[in-house]
């Protein structure tokens, strides 16, 4: 058995329980350099935190001398030492080392990640080094703390995680850019033709009409032929549903739920952020703080086309009554008129999906969309519609096949209630929580037309 | 904004501090059943938990009676009244109803849940209603407990969760199984074949020797043409990898993390484990007992077919050194000689796959199978090869082209440590804790050659 490490993250965060303690650290060298002295100072990062370690590494001892060459970038080494007061800036202890073991050298002429900076394009060539990144190490870290805050966040509220199918027979939102999936033996696998899931959506309601509240948290997948910053052909959706709620209670939820989240993130990687705060984003832990604590601003759509219109501002889509909302005009509202979290509600019927519930007034649908400073929007919500032969009708002027959608039509027949969710993509989150500027940074193997490492 | 109502399961845990109160309840008939007296007794299911809440409707108050013939099986309600002690058996309290709503009626001669047992093949056609009777409920509350304690475990320990991707270029078993990813407009969307994942295990060694330790849980695929009761096409797969870890660091986790998930699911699932005792297997209890506490009996695969040799069983497939463990002979080693989990370990190299550490004998690898009663081989895991000549001699003798698994490879040119992981199949475990005989009622959508619903 490998005797464990103590972590980088325990000795840092714990530094004063730890002086003058003897410990053991599993890691890999980030630099070396030696000083006139016959001393050489040797950052060790083992991944459990964004910051070094410090160790240092007396030439005279041991055989430190032998392989002092071996201590090169890259290299994993397993370092016994004691924590002592560091008289260097910006870190409270250092590790003198009393021995080192170096596990796995590392070939400083070919080794792809030298101490310079990378540009994110080369780092995607090496996707497989790249979390060995301040960066990429710091997003995951990020990733995996906003993750496990989404299922507290659920499960302390009663919803059930549902796995909802990642190859389905329907097309959620009808936009045909779907994925097929085929088995290489027989075509006819399922016997049906099959694809990749759009959006968990249908099958969830499924589960709230059961359940009562539940939430899926799996990826998905479009094959549109985009390539910008904020695409990827594989992401995580989260979409929480609810049974016997509104629009209002959606809403309600959509702002507990980042809130919840961004404060979470906020207090457990503080490190992190202020990384990202320093290389991409100055104004990040504004911006985070006023998600985090602000309550949405709520308008309707007619009256955001009204402000946009009022605005004076040269948008290259004009706005118009009808139109979708573009991200120059989610960035306006949220941005510039009001300076935080905007829910934009009541959408026109003809721009948005089939399942949306139809308004009262017969041309706008139970809708919000979420936006947010940065990115725009964050979630896509709906109260669903529940009555049977509105359903039907929405689906006939969409031009559907009701026959496709007979299970999800029986959802209206045998005991219908009002019911509503929304969808958050965790790439758009993450990219709104760390500033990365390039949403290929924020998955650790980033699908994109014409990319696919590994 | 609709008013939330009091889940069942509140009321029914918490009946005491209920009892003279007021609640509001939302959900769904399961039975009425109409006394001469002039009162009925509805039992209402809201999906917070197994049980029903009796309501008492007196059909001299209010306007109950011309309701009555719309409280049917299926039918949603919400329905005001106070908490009332019962007088009937197997169930602390009743609530005795002020008013009522038909949210959504359900017509009793279409419905095709009625109050009779259905058999799992025809629960399997209405997929989008099974989730509404009492066993899928359940199961699904306990993979939604599974879920969340896997979570716990490896947050509390340090690890990071990582999401491998699903769409991929490499096939980790070598199996060839696979399904083909193919977008509709365009075959070489991502310029070369990709395939969905049938395991994440060789992304998330990228982001073990980076990060320390990681874990995935997310879908894996198998293209298998098998019809049998212990397999899906599609399933949900868990898998820590752990860098400085050898065989026994990872023996150790696969102990801590089944005793942790199963006494997770004991504590808080005690009355859906109690309904699948009743139902499914009296013996249910019992050996989820044993999971939780026994430590791992450890043999090695060496001294399993000398067990199985001299076991004078009649197998089907005889044992003999150099073959596979049937699920005979796991059943045996575990029901019969042990009596409790075993891990099988220092399996034949040649029928392990290529990623495998080769033991110092040169003819067995550094893999470990954990069998448990009923179900066999329940993870499987293994120390990595981490030395580069070793790996590369293992692709070749296994003829596969190294050049597509440079990145693979580069993981042990620069900084190489000793990892491990293992992997355990999500629905495997579901049926482990539930004893429900067809693993496809331990996902809510199952797909299986053939068959895809919604």
């Amino acid at each position: 058995m490998i005797q464990e490490g103590t972590p980088v993250r325990e000795i840092l965060r714990r530094w004063a329980e730890h002086i003058g303690r003897r410990v053991m650290i599993n890691g890999w060298v980030r630099t070396r350099r030696d000083s006139k002295a016959g001393i050489s100072f040797v950052e060790v990062n083992d991944g459990s935190c964004l910051k070094n370690l410090q160790v240092i590494v007396d030439h005279g001892r041991d055989r430190f001398q032998e392989i002092l060459q071996s201590l090169t970038t890259g290299a994993s080494v397993s370092i016994t030492g004691v924590v002592r007061r560091s008289p260097a800036k910006g870190q409270p202890v250092e590790v003198e080392a009393e021995s080192i073991s170096i596990v796995g050298s590392c070939d400083p002429a070919s080794y792809p990640l030298q101490k310079k900076r990378h540009s994110f394009e080369f780092l995607r060539e090496i996707a497989h080094l790249r979390p060995r990144t301040n960066t990429i190490g710091a997003v995951m870290r990020v990733r995996n703390s906003v993750s496990y805050a989404v299922h507290r966040f659920f499960q302390e509220r009663g919803f059930y995680y549902i796995h909802t199918p990642i190859i389905t027979t329907s097309d959620c939102e009808g936009a045909g850019e779907v994925f097929r999936v085929t088995a290489q033996q027989d075509p006819e696998f399922f016997g049906r033709p099959t694809y990749l899931t759009v959006s968990g959506q249908l099958q969830a309601e499924v589960y709230a009409l059961a359940l009562g509240k539940v939430y899926t948290f799996g990826p998905t997948f479009r094959a549109e032929n985009s390539q910008t910053r904020r695409h990827l052909s594989e992401f995580w959706m989260i979409e929480p549903e609810m049974a016997f709620a509104d629009l209002e209670n959606d809403l309600a939820l959509a702002q507990d739920f980042l809130h919840h989240v961004v404060s979470s993130v906020m207090s457990e990687c503080d490190e992190e952020l202020q990384f990202f705060s320093k290389f991409f984003d100055e104004k990040l832990l504004e911006r985070l703080q006023t998600v985090a604590e602000r309550p949405f601003e709520v308008v309707t759509y007619t009256e955001a086309i009204s402000l946009l219109k009022k605005s004076g501002e040269n948008f290259t889509y004009p706005a118009e009554w009808g139109c979708d909302l573009q991200a120059e005009h989610e960035r306006y509202l949220t941005e510039r008129v009001f300076n935080g979290p905007v829910a934009v509600i009541h959408f026109p019927r003809d721009i948005k999906p089939f399942y949306m519930k139809v308004n009262d007034d017969g041309r706008t649908v139970a809708a919000m969309d979420v936006l947010v400073a940065g990115v725009g929007e964050i979630i896509g919500g709906s109260e669903r519609e529940y009555r049977y032969e509105l359903l039907l009708e929405q689906m006939k002027l969409k031009g559907m096949n009701p026959e496709a959608y007979e299970w999800y039509l029986d959802l209206r027949k045998y005991g219908s209630v009002p019911h509503a969710g929304f969808g958050l993509g965790l790439e758009r989150l993450i990219q709104f929580l760390t500033g990365v500027p390039n949403i290929r940074e924020t998955i650790p193997f980033p699908r994109v037309p014409g990319y696919a490492f590994a």
